[in-house]
């Protein structure tokens, strides 16, 4: 009902990143899309199946050094329900080899219909008496534009099965201010200040063993004085920070997204990981290879910073 | 690149309803059930095959009726890629007879992701120079909490292809106050129609030839004084309406959403529909004919208050 699983394979890795799970056609080598489209034609089952076959190349690399992948569900639904099986796929593969698994859907809606997402993606689907894993992920990614109604169905489903959500506040891109930016009337704060609150709040009925809840908060690495407002502002909530490397935040930037435990907060990076084979030049059959090289990469240029990552203390 | 079509459905069948297909298990008469799961067990599969065949049975007696069908992706999502093949489906079948799909996902993102989810629903996927449409419905519901940046790559694709977006403004919800009623430092005005104000200025970009852009705005029939407050500042956006029925908005809350031409406004009910056989008390097996019956009640009920709905005039 928290992040601890999270935080656990964070320390014993010594690596507060995660690498999304973004898979684009153009980022997988050719010999392995050639082999998916000769096994079924230039389809959406093709191209799932090459999807699939790059993600575990992936994760077979980097499972025994970075803690956490997070597909970005975009990317499997563009190849139809043959995608999402291929998400619903690599999923099951990654937490298979021990990794804790966000599935970045920022997903939103109220009542019941919550209760279909968490049941999709954090619980358990009743098929007439029969409790059937959908996806079976450990976080979601969602948004709280809908309010308290939108978000205490995720909660419940959390408190259930040991699972989190990471609630958008602060995101990364240019844009993000024309909403979140803005300072409401009463009390004078901003938009994403109100929902980092919220994301406190929500939290206490998901408490950890070392000080974070099962409620976190998606905040930018392109933002680092909000980062490092909100960190002060919700002393309980777990920050997802996408926005490293390809979007232009660096390891100093995300420094203020962690406590002095060098706990409190996980760096997403995709792009970087997934391409570093055509980044660097080498040879396409050794793109998982590169995929490590460039997690490791990551993984010190933070550590780096933030030295050693403790469970104990407060 | 607009609602046109849509909108001529609505002029045509004199019916500014949609049907939202949110179909739970428990809404699915005992025959359907049993049938699917002989054949394919108690799985994902078996609910997926019962989903599937109680839509199209649905879609069947409502298509010359109806103009739209809203299916909510979470409810296929619960059921796995199974069910969201049940979804991809849906959606065929529903445009096969003749009616707007509107997908109601929420989905949000940024940048490249916001391009594949728009790939996804409202254009096509390429694969190794093959364009597939991998659900191809004809308008999705979106959230704007990232502002421009996630909203643009929706409106290109739209233009391509005619297509629409509905992005969430005031929902029906009781705490979608919580945010959206918030009011805005500068200039006083509430977070809901700062979003209602950029729907405006993104549908800029789709512009209809009935004066209702591309970009909708849902607003919930629970909130009738901004439904009304919005109709006027927002001439061009065309509003889908959900919270009718079971959710206690009736057709006096809903009118101020609709412009003199009865136009600007589709009317969203789900359950009452869907569940009109277990309310009726009818045999099972007239559940299609008893949903039949609901949304002509409800197309009457809102069309006795709005009268002949015209293309003519502004």
């Amino acid at each position: 009902m928290s992040f601890d699983r999270l935080l656990e394979n964070i320390v014993q890795k010594q690596n507060p990143t995660v690498v999304g799970l973004d898979p684009k056609l153009s980022y997988i080598p050719a010999y392995l899309r050639e082999e998916s489209m000769q096994k079924y034609g230039k389809t959406l089952e093709g191209a799932a199946a090459a999807l699939l076959a790059y993600n575990k190349g992936i994760i077979d690399e980097i499972c025994d050094i970075v803690p956490a992948v997070k597909p970005q569900a975009a990317y499997y639904e563009m190849y139809g329900w043959q995608g999402v099986r291929a998400l619903a796929e690599t999923v099951a593969y990654a937490r298979q080899k021990g990794m804790f698994v966000i599935v970045d859907g920022k997903r939103n809606d109220i009542g019941s219909t919550v209760e279909a997402y968490a049941a999709a993606y954090l619980g358990n689907t009743e098929v007439e008496g029969e409790s059937i894993e959908a996806f079976g992920a450990d976080a979601l990614t969602v948004n709280g534009y809908l309010g308290t109604d939108g978000i205490t169905p995720f909660l419940k489903t959390c408190a259930a099965s040991d699972k989190g959500i990471f609630v958008l506040v602060k995101t990364s891109n240019p844009s993000s201010g024309e909403f979140q930016d803005q300072k409401l009337h009463v009390p004078y704060e901003s938009l994403y200040r109100a929902v980092g609150n919220m994301c406190q709040h929500w939290g206490l009925d998901l408490p950890g063993k070392y000080g974070y809840s099962g409620v976190g908060a998606v905040v930018g690495a392109t933002y680092p004085a909000q980062l490092q407002e909100l960190r002060k502002a919700l002393p309980n909530t777990m920050f997802l920070v996408p926005g490293y490397g390809a979007q232009g935040g660096a390891a100093d930037d995300v420094l203020p997204a962690f406590d002095k435990r060098g706990l409190g907060a996980v760096i997403s990076s995709s792009r970087a990981v997934l391409c570093a084979w055509q980044k660097e030049g080498c040879s396409e059959t050794d793109y998982a290879k590169a995929a490590r090289r460039e997690a490791l990469r990551m993984r010190d240029e933070v550590v780096a910073k933030l030295g050693i990552i403790s469970l104990e203390g407060e």
